[in-house]
């Protein structure tokens, strides 16, 4: 089995601002493994904050070695690379999505069909509307119409304003994204309660991450369901979140892939735990790869493609919220630009 | 897709004795599903003392309705069966194991394979002596001889004398299955530090059932580990044994099949417990669907299709101990014997 791997810049369509900052373009890897005459696609996207680089991933991606792989045995190929190195999950999720690419191919199913899924089980997806000057927002939310529900970045003194300025253009039902931005409990809960008056039917990651008492406070008076998001990454992080949260968002660039996200999945819900299925700005390879999952999930947030100007490929489609699972083999995407 | 079945008895090799009681065959149900050509077999084993019989498993059967499914929504499928009725979990993994059969040989790839896993890492199996005179004992180990570890069935009076009388042909490493048959903690402690002085690596299920607290206490202090059976029949009851056992058995015949004992044994390991992978008295057909998991467990008891004498199928085998899992598609057996 070959592996290959190339950078590519995601162009985002709108500048995309969080709590944390605002920025034009994503980098991502894009990576294929090939045996056969069969090809896998695997992408690595790559948000800044999260501390992974093209260099980062080359230097990775560099040390795998699948030239005497059965990639039959793919626990196994799985195991290996996520122990080279700790980290580097983007690059992880590449060669994972990839090399179920490549699996699938070669039994000629779609990931949802090998995993007994029924592909009309998906739930809609959100599209995120992100922080931004009234007149902006009003226009985004617009731009979004269609969509059945609607997910609004806060964590700003102006959360009120935001989600009021939201409730002007629209009243389909939101879903709000904390990002950590509320530092107290009290207040919290407040926000919570004053959220649950205007149509909002979930709260992310309200507080900071490692805050689980705090989150275990306010999950527990919350009239919402708490999603934790930055506070879980990967499955051995589901357990001490038990209490803490309603739910989880599961996003394959976190978590190293779908074996993992699979894994996450069924964890979460043995736990009593509901399951968001995110992602980053990322290709169709990649929301294409979460899509297979989508039919286990409560919530799906896989909006991630339609944020970029330069999709090199045609898998999953999202539309007005609508995710339709391709039929096509594997993770069943197509390529349609070269870089 | 059609569904057939009919009555098995499974002919013993010899007297099968557990502390509950002794019986020469164990009744059982072959059942195939058909389409396209492909046949998926499976199977129903169902001692007595389960509560299923040919008669509820034909009743059960009757109203599984498969001529319009699709069989790559397995899940679906296999969650409408489960809620058919409540029990019958062996008549349930029946249905399982022969649509996991028909997939995987749709597929053209053995379940292992499916799962991503090396067959090279299934542990080896261990092989039951069960409650004899001290003659008969004797026998059975001599009859055992090759295996590299033996399992034997305590929970009487005469415990120490049948481990000594094992000692006596035998320095294996020995695993002890108590069924329950231990009252006291106390006294089950000073049993399970005196069976570590005798080359023991495991007991299971020292006491009833539902008395966990009673096994935390003593799995916080036993020198080996201390394994459920009894105390877990499905996905469900795993969470609760946290803290009370080492590890879980997993059957099919009481997990109602493959896809929940893949995901018990997920769940098992994610919450930090071992997996015990173990079966009834069954045909090769039951026996190679579970090897089909091997690969994921620290312990293996897939001696079934060696204690009966009429087994209408060639699969996974159980030499000396070692599991080979066959390399044909679905859980990879052949039909040799008609009824």
């Amino acid at each position: 089995m070959r592996l290959t791997y190339h950078p590519y810049t995601l162009e985002l369509r709108r500048t995309f601002t969080l709590a944390t900052g605002s920025r034009t373009s994503t980098p991502a890897m894009l990576v294929e493994v090939e045996q056969d005459g069969i090809i896998g696609y695997g992408e690595a996207s790559m948000p800044p904050y999260l501390g992974e680089s093209q260099a980062t991933a080359e230097a990775f991606l560099a040390r795998v070695e699948l030239s005497q792989a059965d990639p039959f045995r793919w626990d196994k190929i799985l195991d290996a690379v996520d122990h080279l190195a700790p980290g580097n999950h983007a690059a992880k999720a590449a060669v994972d999505i990839a090399l179920h690419d490549w699996v699938g191919k070669k039994l000629g199913l779609p990931w949802h069909r090998i995993w007994g899924l029924d592909p009309e089980k998906a739930p809609v997806s959100s599209m995120t509307i992100t922080i931004d000057t009234p007149d902006n927002i009003r226009a985004r939310v617009k731009g979004a119409e269609g969509f059945p529900v609607l997910k609004i970045k806060l964590g700003s003194e102006r959360d009120k304003e935001i989600v009021q300025t939201v409730r002007e253009v629209t009243d389909v039902p939101l879903r709000v994204d904390v990002n950590q931005g509320w530092a107290d409990r009290e207040e919290a809960l407040r926000m919570v309660e004053w959220l649950a008056t205007q149509g909002v039917e979930l709260v992310e990651q309200p507080m900071p991450k490692e805050r689980l008492e705090d989150h275990a406070w306010l999950t527990t008076r919350s009239p919402l369901p708490i999603v934790a998001d930055e506070s879980v990454v990967r499955l051995s992080d589901i357990r001490k979140l038990r209490g803490a949260f309603h739910g989880i968002n599961v996003k394959l660039m976190k978590c190293t892939g779908m074996r993992e996200a699979y894994r996450m999945i069924l964890l979460a819900h043995d736990l009593g735990m509901k399951v968001m299925l995110g992602c980053m700005t990322e290709t169709s390879c990649a929301i294409s790869a979460a899509a297979q999952l989508a039919p286990l999930v409560e919530w799906a947030d896989l909006d991630g493609a339609l944020l970029i100007a330069n999709d090199p490929f045609r898998g999953a489609t999202v539309h007005d919220g609508k995710i339709t699972l391709p039929q096509d083999a594997g993770i069943g995407v197509e390529r349609i630009l070269d870089q």
